[in-house]
């Protein structure tokens, strides 16, 4: 998978805030993508056509990025390109849950990657989020990934502890990762553009192809949270381990993992 | 101090500037408070009623996020949030000095925190500001400080070699710190952050906790610059010991300076 | 030149994308000049009045900003002030080829600093550009490099694996560097204001300043890659030796070289 993302150079169109842009940029770069993030409306539908994927990321959205979103979104899903949301902050205010559902309604959304607070808002369920973090709730988050996966009509990613992957009939559950990735900001808005990078260069089935992409990405933060204790230094080791993460050592942690299970 | 901020994990509404607003947030995640950078004026009264505290940030300001900074502002007063205000380089332009003007008053602010060229501004005097940097003057700072806080009736934070703390009455001066805190952006934004977190989950009195946060940070500071003396190396220091310094490494860096006095 | 830098710490108006802007403030800061980002139309002027150089960035540019680089861009040529233009990504829209071309027209621009592909859109020439990467082609990049500087009467700067300056009658083409440079995102937007931090110090022969600034940091980033493999330790270590690298130093890779040849 992220032979062929280094291989094809898949350049991914991202409107993203910019608290994120540069570690996104970075992550992209990274595994062998090329971000370009461009955000003004009179531009958007060119870079989106310009890309093999595209990412909205809602975590600075004012007006105008809105307006880019639905253009840039619209004209990828007449081309076919591929497009994810990420709705930071989704329960935080009116202004960004209607620009969840007025995006959900008239662009073709490929994969929602959310947490589980901002899933509940998509979803119009209550749940104590705290800003842009996850926050606590009672629901069956599982549950709920499912079924709005279903009523969309597109892939739910949940990242957590356990990360969920489902297309609203099966679901895949990932156990890798480091609680240190919650330590520094962008991880989850990072991973939501690896997704689309991974869905511009893989055709298949989606449900496998994200479900790779969760795995090497939260391997490549436990394994950088091994030398990097700290958020400093581990927002500069997640950036290396994701240049130097290869599928074959991948492949070994799932398969010790596997026998543990 | 800071074991409440780990513990109470605040939300900070953040309208800050894009140069540093990565950095500024994972500070205040190191911490151990949340940030959330919305900054569209249709989400900023939600925004800063969800939050702890209120930090505004003129960085890159334009009339959007100053709209913006005014609503959240004034919701924040409404509802006895508090509000750090951060000027940078208001004497750079009358779009800024004009802004600080405009906040200071509608807005119920808790603590202006700036360097001597931006105080300077605010008062209205003549100083030789260079762009956001505290540039060079004769003033007296420290009785400029006391004069600005006794007129707007609230409390001034002057940063430099010695920091100085001042609710117009008492003053309190900090002697910690290194001078490599100036040589990366951004240090003195998340500070002015930094105290919102604190001013979010301590009550009593507002000199004594401002004070007890200067201190932290400083310390934080360079104790950070102990092991990192070039600038991309002390960004991620400087992350990491905000992260790890403890109160009782504090409390023991201050009964050792007290020594030497 | 850098020595010169640090001593007289020249102010650098800088109106940027959000992706490198804290990457490209603290290199200004390693280099000892001084940056100051803002952005609004309203402060456009006073902000370039004050600064010593001017550096117009266009990743992610929009409708206010465009106006912000007109103003600070024809402020500065009325005071002579250097402007460099770094038009990120020209070719990847119709909304960036023309706000360069609306730039060059109206601004008494310097230099300009671009790769290959962002070369051929500002001449009008067909490039597989992509995003905002330099892409491929089969232009003769120096003859391009050298007619565009004549046609528009200035400096142009393409980076890649050897970095060239024309007027558009000498050419100096520069062999250092490393690829790891281009790993990173932001390393031609910092170089494109470091020109600007030089062009501000130093007055004489252009050719001669600009091709001093691009074998300073074209040597930073090798020697920064000499110990940093990965991008994420590169980020670090390229700041780090912006900040440490003495003119000294670099003579003494220019005179190793020099014998190589």
């Amino acid at each position: 998978m992220f032979q062929q993302i280094k291989q094809k150079n898949p350049l991914v169109h991202c409107i993203t805030n910019h608290v994120v842009s540069n570690f996104q940029a970075n992550g992209l770069l990274a595994i062998g993508a090329s971000p370009i993030m461009g955000e003004a409306p009179e531009e958007a539908a060119e870079l989106a056509a310009l890309a093999q994927a595209v990412s909205l990321n809602m975590g600075t959205l004012h007006t105008e990025s809105l307006k880019s979103m639905l253009i840039a979104g619209k004209t990828a899903s007449k081309l076919g390109i591929p497009v994810v949301l990420d709705p930071v902050g989704a329960g935080a205010s009116n202004f960004r849950i209607k620009a969840v559902r007025e995006i959900l309604e008239t662009v073709d959304v490929s994969v929602l990657r959310c947490n589980a607070g901002e899933l509940a808002a998509v979803a119009g369920k209550d749940w104590q989020s705290k800003g842009v973090d996850a926050g606590e709730g009672t629901l069956d988050v599982k549950e709920l990934a499912i079924s709005t996966a279903k009523q969309l009509g597109l892939l739910v990613v949940v990242t957590g502890k356990i990360d969920i992957v489902t297309d609203g009939r099966s679901v895949i559950e990932i156990p890798f990762g480091d609680p240190i990735m919650a330590s520094i900001t962008g991880t989850g808005c990072l991973l939501s553009s690896v997704v689309a990078a991974g869905l511009a260069v893989e055709s298949g089935n989606p449900l496998k192809i994200v479900s790779d992409i969760l795995r090497f990405y939260a391997i490549a933060g436990e394994q950088a949270s091994q030398t990097a204790i700290l958020p400093g230094d581990f927002q500069v080791a997640f950036i290396n381990r994701l240049a130097s993460l290869t599928d074959s050592e991948v492949a070994e942690r799932i398969y010790s993992q596997e026998r543990v299970l």
